[in-house]
This record gives C-alpha cells, structure tokens and sequence, in this order.
C-alpha cells in the first residue's frame, strides 16, 4: 500500500512506558529515537506530558512527564526528520504544562479521551493547537462507545476542535475487522476536515490486521511501536507496518537492528505479547486490567480459572 | 460470526509435528485429542500418513506415518464427536497405506500439494474417496502460484476430482487479507460443488485474521492448531478463532486449560511463535527454511544481517 499522506508514528515509549511505569533509561529512549529517525517514521511520541501537581513524579519515570529538558537531552545530536509528540490525559495536565510551541522541542500533542469527556478532550486540543502544536484526540475505549454518544461526540470534533486528526483507539483489543471497516466508516462521515488515526492493540493478534484494515477504509495515521511492545498485549509491530506500506521514504531495516540491541535484552525483563489472560479479556470486551493483575500472581497461568471469573454473573 | 455450515480443523500435532520432526509422546497427543473433543472441534488432524517405503521411520517420530494401532491407542478410551483426518503429502505416501475406509479409524484424508502437481493430488484425492473417505486438497505455497496456473488447477479439480474441499494453504504466512479476498473469491470462482478452506501461517501475526477474512468471503473449513503451534512463526490460533465464532457447539475453555498444561511446558522446548527471521522471510514471499537454518545458529538474533542477506541479487 502506498499513500503519500499516511503518516506512521512510532509510540514505543509512550505506549511502552504503561507496563515500566515510564522507567525507560535515556540510552533506550535514544537508540528508540536513532532507530525510527533513520527509518523515515513520521512521528515518535515520546511519553505522557502529566503536571507534576496531579501525578506524583515519586511513581513514575520521567517518560510520564517528558519535561523539555529530558527531551533535548535524549534526542541531542541526532540527525532526524522525525517529528515529537507528547500523550496529554484528560484530567492529568494543566493547560500551563503546555509550552508555546516556541519554547518547545515536540511538534504534536496527542489528547487522550473517552467519549463521555469529549468537551474537556476539545477545549485542550483547542489549547495546543492555539499555542502551536498540531493537535490530536485519541477516542479510547473505542469497543465500548454507544453508537449515538460517539456520532455526537465526532459531530463535536468536526465542529467544535481545531484537531487535525481524530484516532480510533481500541484499547481493550476488542475490535475485528467489520468494526474497523464500520468505524472508519463513520468517523469518515463526521469528520470531513480532519484524518482518520488508528491505535491497536495485539490482545487478539489483530493490531496490525486491523491497522491494515484502517488503511484500506482511509485511515491515514497510523500507530506502531517497536517489537509490539506495549501495554498488555501490546500494539501493532512497526516493523511489520513498515514491511507491508510501500512509500520509498521508509526504511525498515534500522528497526530489526534495534530489535536485536534493545527489545530482545528489554523483553527479558518485562513482559509482552501474545499472553493468554490479555486475549481473553479482549474476547470479554473487557479492560486488560484483571489480566494485568492476574499476571502479578501465582495464578499467572491458570487460564481457564480466569477465563471463568470473567463469565457475566446473572444482570438482571 | 455464526453459519453453521463453518467447520474447524485442529491440526496441531500434523502442523506442530513439523518442529520436532513428529516426536510427540502418545499423553500429549491424548490430551490434545481430549481437549479438541471436549471443545467441539469438527475434525482433529493427527499427523501425516507417510509410506516408510518412501520415508525412513529412523529420522522421524511415529505422527509422520499414523499408523493405525497408534491412533487407535491414542484416543482410546476418550468420549468424542471429533473425526480424525491425516495429511499426505503428493510423492510421500504409496496408495497402499490408504486402507478401506472400514479398516481405518480416520474420516478424511487430505492431500497437501502444490499447484505444479496438481494431477497427482486429484489420483491420490480421488483414490482416498473412493475407498471411503472424505478428501480435501490443500494447495500449498499459494502466495507463489502463478495466476494461469492456478486457474487451471482450480478448473481441473472442479471437473476431476472428488475432494470435497480445496483449501488455500498460505505457507509463507505471506497473504494479506486483500490477497486472501481475491484467492476466495477466485476459488468461489471455480469451485461450483466443493467448499473452499483456509490454513494460514502466523510470520506476520496474520493468520487469525486472514481466517476470518476468508470466512467473511464464504470459506467454510478453517483450520486452527492450540496456542499457534506450528512451523516457523506457527498457525491461526485455534483458542482465537473459538473466541470469534458464535457456533454454540464450540466451547473454548478446555484449550485454555490444554494450553497451561500441555503447551506452555512445550513452549519451553521447542519455539514457534512471532519471531522476526520468520516475519522477515514473509515479507520476501519466501519459503520459512533460510529463517529456521538461521534460527538454529548463534546469528539467530542477528535480524538485521538476515534480512540484508534476502535482498534479491541482480536478476536481470
């Protein structure tokens, strides 16, 4: 598939950081940073921008923080044509945690919502674009939106937010390929001024089909993070996205040699992946979080046990 | 997605046989055979039937040629609607070794071929159902086969044969789910009076899907093998498409308990799964073999140097 306008960004250590609660040492984030710049990747997104007055920096790494001088020092003196974008939280970020572009190393702020705070997700995307950045919302949870909450949340998009694209996010790894088809669909009929992003995640093994999937109905922003790794399951491998898109300016092979250097060592101590209690928590239509839990414990791989405390009980 | 005329073929211990050269101990195959029953499962393929005229049983564990005193000591004993088939492969079985269907504890033979040998698979399909069974072909390295030669493949097993399926057999786990639109499609094409099966490999993480996209194009026999067993990068994930389709006959919680019993201890010895070499392979559209030679050396994680030695020379 070649599309000049696809846009491929890169969120291993964004999405990364949710499983080393954003713990990345500078040399990883940099190698990270070498490895795409030189693969021609568009966007690298290089952590949560949260206000150290909302979030204690005692529990989290500085990727969950991203403050401008921990980004210059670890992209410093390398040549790259990659652009920089931050995760802003609904919640999680004071507008004056959000520099003037001037003052500022990132060129895009991505805002992370779900449906019910689209008001709250608008005026912030509002507030990045005004001050310089180009702006993103990022719909979570998206296998759970009511189907008449989420057309009034887009019409809002088109008309009230100044973003320039509007992501699917299926954050459960819930969705197949007829609710991709189905939801690029309508977001391509609300949102006839902006583009349409994708975010997988693997519960399923569908990230990247359904990414490709998004690409076919007309998405043309698209998430991927090194060797998969992201929360749970983790996301679309970018080095798989990168072998399927045909655009001249990527350049794979930067990818598999910090796959060797840097995931292969990383992945023996965090784990990943194709993992059971992730895909059946995905089957569920449900937060990977029990899954997460279960993990933390000797139960880690009692799969059927777990398959069984997620059985509905008796709603009525 | 739900139409009952959806049938599912375990082939974990025929397709999981080809990484330890068919050695599986009799229990691991009990229990497979216990789990697939227990889950539903139409049909459950236990090995291949090989001639040890043609094949030396020295080199080979006892699943590569099926006798039937070993199947029958396997399943003995274990309550199941599952019928049994084995895979022979065109050159590697004498006719002999098929036995009157009333002689055989096996329901169907499925004969693994390529498009080149098109003639001797529908002799041999032919032979199988007329001494009783059901018979399928499977077409094999179907990302290769010219297009004219197909065609005449498929137009000659619509006229000649008596395989009441015809599967598209990804090898190189290098289809994507356009390619697998058109390939059932085409076989629709054809086919006016035999059903039209899906075997994918997982290099790129998209077998599972390209299964469902060919159950959306109206294939109805799909196979799956317990938590991806296969060659190389492995095979859909039987626990995955349970998970997708609705048939009330399937239940999925005896794989999960299979798998934390039988399959993570095996996972220990033996791999398969998303490892880069295979993916890489697959993005060329080349046979796995380079990537599982690679594999048993100490460049095995040397991905880089691997994918540069795939580069086509100059051809011209």
């Amino acid at each position: 598939m070649f599309r000049p306008e696809i846009k491929v960004l890169d969120c291993t250590v964004r999405d990364g950081g949710l499983i080393n609660d954003h713990r990345f040492n500078d040399n990883f984030v940099r190698e990270v940073y070498r490895a795409v710049s030189a693969a021609g990747v568009d966007y690298m997104e290089i952590g949560y921008r949260c206000s150290k007055s909302i979030i204690s920096p005692d529990k989290f790494g500085k990727w969950k923080f991203c403050e401008e001088d921990e980004i210059r020092r670890a992209i410093d003196g390398i040549d790259s044509h990659t652009k920089l974008s931050v995760m802003v939280d609904v919640g999680r970020v004071e507008k004056a945690d959000i520099l003037p572009k001037k003052d500022s190393v990132l060129d895009m702020i991505r805002v992370a919502t779900y449906v019910k705070d689209i008001d709250k997700a608008i005026d912030l995307v509002n507030e990045a674009v005004d001050k310089g950045y180009e702006g993103t919302v990022n719909i979570m949870a998206i296998s759970r939106a009511l189907d008449n909450e989420l057309d009034e949340a887009l019409a809002q998009l088109e008309e009230e937010s100044k973003a320039s694209v509007v992501y699917i996010v299926d954050s459960f790894g819930a969705l197949y390929s007829e609710n991709v088809q189905h939801l690029v669909g309508k977001y391509k009929k609300f949102l006839k001024n902006k583009e349409v992003g994708m975010h997988g995640h693997n519960n399923q093994q569908l990230a990247y089909a359904n990414t490709i999937q998004a690409i076919i109905e007309g998405a043309n922003y698209v998430d991927g993070t090194i060797y998969g790794i992201g929360r749970a399951a983790g996301n679309c491998p970018l080095e798989l996205l990168l072998g399927f898109l045909k655009n001249p300016k990527f350049d794979v092979r930067p990818i598999f040699d910090v796959i060797t250097n840097e995931f292969l060592p990383l992945r023996e101590k965090i784990e990943w992946g194709y993992i059971i209690p992730y895909a059946i928590t995905a089957m569920f239509n449900e937060h990977p979080r029990p899954a997460m839990a279960i993990r933390k414990t000797e139960d880690k791989d009692s799969y059927l046990a777990f398959y069984e405390s997620l059985l509905p009980d008796d709603m009525e």
